[in-house]
């Protein structure tokens, strides 16, 4: 049978040159970054030289670079670690904090324990296709407002927000702007100069890297409390010996997908694009999401009458790795909050089956997809009691 | 000239099995582990399956352990994550943790950010050796006191602590217990259960494992706060995509601890003794620490008259890496405080170094180390003022 991996978004395998990265760290990389003998020299270059390489890939300077163990750390950091700077001494009017009803849970669950601890979270609605409303951003903001997070793109629809006027308005406002770029790295040209971006966090394993590594951009003069108090390493930011396999993995990986823009994403839009229009000739059958700002690799679909869990599970019989939305909560059985928010009901969201394409994704592999579908989800109307035709 | 390594408490080299169970994850756990389909199950399954390994070698239950960034994060997972539990609502009178003066800084620094908002920390003083006193930890102990927390072996000068006397009293007086113990894993045998301890942190990196993993063992029952917030990942005590690269790099880090354990520590100590008994050759040379409370790789020794960073880079000049401390604290000038602790002045302090073997340490490395350094100390101290001989 063929082994069809459509689920990007959740991970992506990690690439032959980053494995290869990351197994002559082993060799080279013996002692600690920190130490201050030729073994620990030789570490400290290879995580500096990683660090250019992360540094390039979102135009920025290579002390700009905080490695973190991924996408969430980078995104707990940039909130609370920005939020215990603004902390209210008075306690009367907590500070302010604007993000948006769709966001990861690692934006999401950081800003209510904030909440839980006295500060003010405003969480902004989107429209249909998942866009914020840039008046309705600039009318929400407060003289208390000290930080907007918004993501680069949506990791469930793939939506893509318009990052530089949110930071343009932000800076107009004097207020940070931290960007969740997890799902943007790699597939789309990032200039946190240029955009306006203040803070921006990545996560190694969604741009083939490994797991378990990521980094948060911070531009100088911002500052922040650190979450995990000892050695003061990176700054004092992020105390813990660094993570130089992972260091290696995350900056090759970062050098490979500079090198790949030009191409890769491209690539990946056609075969993308390919898989809507197979998928749309299925009765019933809709995109969710908006049709241009949208991420490359990302297909994201609602079939009337069956659940998106089945479909999954009988795609996986078939082979066939796909997502009913973020791999973090896929274990849960809610209905999708970001599907709620673009005004699908509970049906449709459950409805829902995302699909998303990477750098080995091949056309026979769409093909292939697109012609079990139809077969799967006519079995699965015939069985439901929501398909009554 | 010959390359030698004699800064294993600092960080070891990659075991070759580990590395290999790296790569063989590479292969095989393409998935998200909390992805529902074959990929994701595939991944989910090399991780319970390192998780087992772990828990084996604390002889604690799989679902006990959580799986960190390293050391220091599970460091501040225990510390703040029951600190928040315990937070004293009224703000009369501060929860009270109790620690030692010679933590590692991922201890000390996450109980000097918690005084910072209101908590109390005792810090036990140690002997000349490094031991706390029993009867005074006892002393302390106030009704506000729900956290002990003292590591398993210094990581400076290796004493090794009366952890289960320690964990006797924390539980006579219901407080919970938490011991660093990632300079003990893998070099002394360890029972939670037996040994009354209630939370544990290891780092992989100290027991030939990758850089960037740790745990922290988390008795059931035992109720923290996350630090971040985000998917709800390890039963919501550390959202983020789980570490699999990593995980299966402890885990099989943990399963050779646990099968070497019989012989490696015996066979290091050894050689150990051997460094020991022809350092203290050198005219006004001493041994740190405990004679024989003292963790089987650790050899920790002051020279009168010269500085232990001069000490240091003329060893690296001859291929030999040694410590002048904790890595962590290596670029900073600062005298050790756990040197100062046990009575050293700060000239004795400075005048310090630290040998630590490991698995992969020769009798023949011993012997060059050795034949070296006799010279070396001569050399610094005909240069030096402090010494009028």
């Amino acid at each position: 049978m063929r082994e069809v991996f459509l689920d990007y978004a959740s991970t992506s395998p990690v690439d032959p040159d980053v494995q290869q990265a990351i197994m002559q760290s082993f060799q080279d990389c013996i002692g600690n970054p920190s130490s201050i003998h030729h073994f620990g020299r030789k570490s400290r270059e290879t995580v500096e030289t990683n660090r250019g390489h992360v540094a390039k890939l979102l135009g920025c300077k290579t002390d700009e670079i905080v490695f973190t163990a991924g996408g969430t750390e980078a995104n707990n950091l940039a909130i609370k670690g920005t939020a215990y700077i603004h902390k209210d001494k008075q306690g009367t009017k907590g500070p302010h904090i604007i993000t948006s009803v769709i966001e990861h849970p690692a934006i999401l669950e950081p800003c209510r324990s904030l909440e839980d601890d006295g500060y003010k979270v405003a969480y902004l609605p989107v429209d249909k296709y998942g866009l914020i409303d840039i008046h309705q951003l600039k009318d929400t903001i407060t003289k208390d407002t000290f930080l907007i997070t918004i993501m680069t793109a949506n990791n469930e629809i793939g939506t893509i927000e318009p990052i530089p006027e949110i930071g343009k308005i932000a800076h107009d406002h004097n207020i940070l702007f931290h960007t969740d770029a997890v799902q943007g790295v790699g597939k789309l040209p990032l200039d946190v100069k240029k955009q306006n971006i203040d803070m921006l966090s990545l996560s190694a394993h969604k741009f083939y890297g490994p797991k378990g590594v990521g980094a948060l951009y911070v531009r100088n003069g911002v500052k922040l409390q650190p979450l995990m108090h000892g050695g003061g390493h990176e700054k004092g930011l992020r105390s813990s010996t660094l993570n130089v396999p992972g260091i290696a993995g995350v900056g090759k990986a970062a050098e490979l997908a500079y090198q790949r823009m030009p191409t890769d994403p491209k690539r990946i839009q056609e075969n993308r694009d390919h898989l809507i229009k197979r998928i749309l000739t299925i009765e019933e059958s809709f995109l969710n999401g908006h049709p241009t700002k949208r991420l490359c690799n990302n297909a994201h679909f609602r079939f009337t009458g069956i659940e998106g869990e089945s479909l999954l599970l009988a795609l996986d019989d078939k082979g066939i790795a796909a997502s009913t939305g973020s791999a973090c909560s896929s274990q849960k059985q809610q209905a999708s909050h970001v599907l709620l928010a673009i005004g699908l009901s509970h049906v449709e969201a459950h409805g829902s089956l995302r699909f998303s394409l990477g750098r080995l994704t091949s056309k026979e592999d769409i093909d292939y997809a697109a012609d079990e579908l139809p077969g799967i989800v006519n079995r699965l109307r015939q069985m439901s009691p929501m398909w009554n035709r």
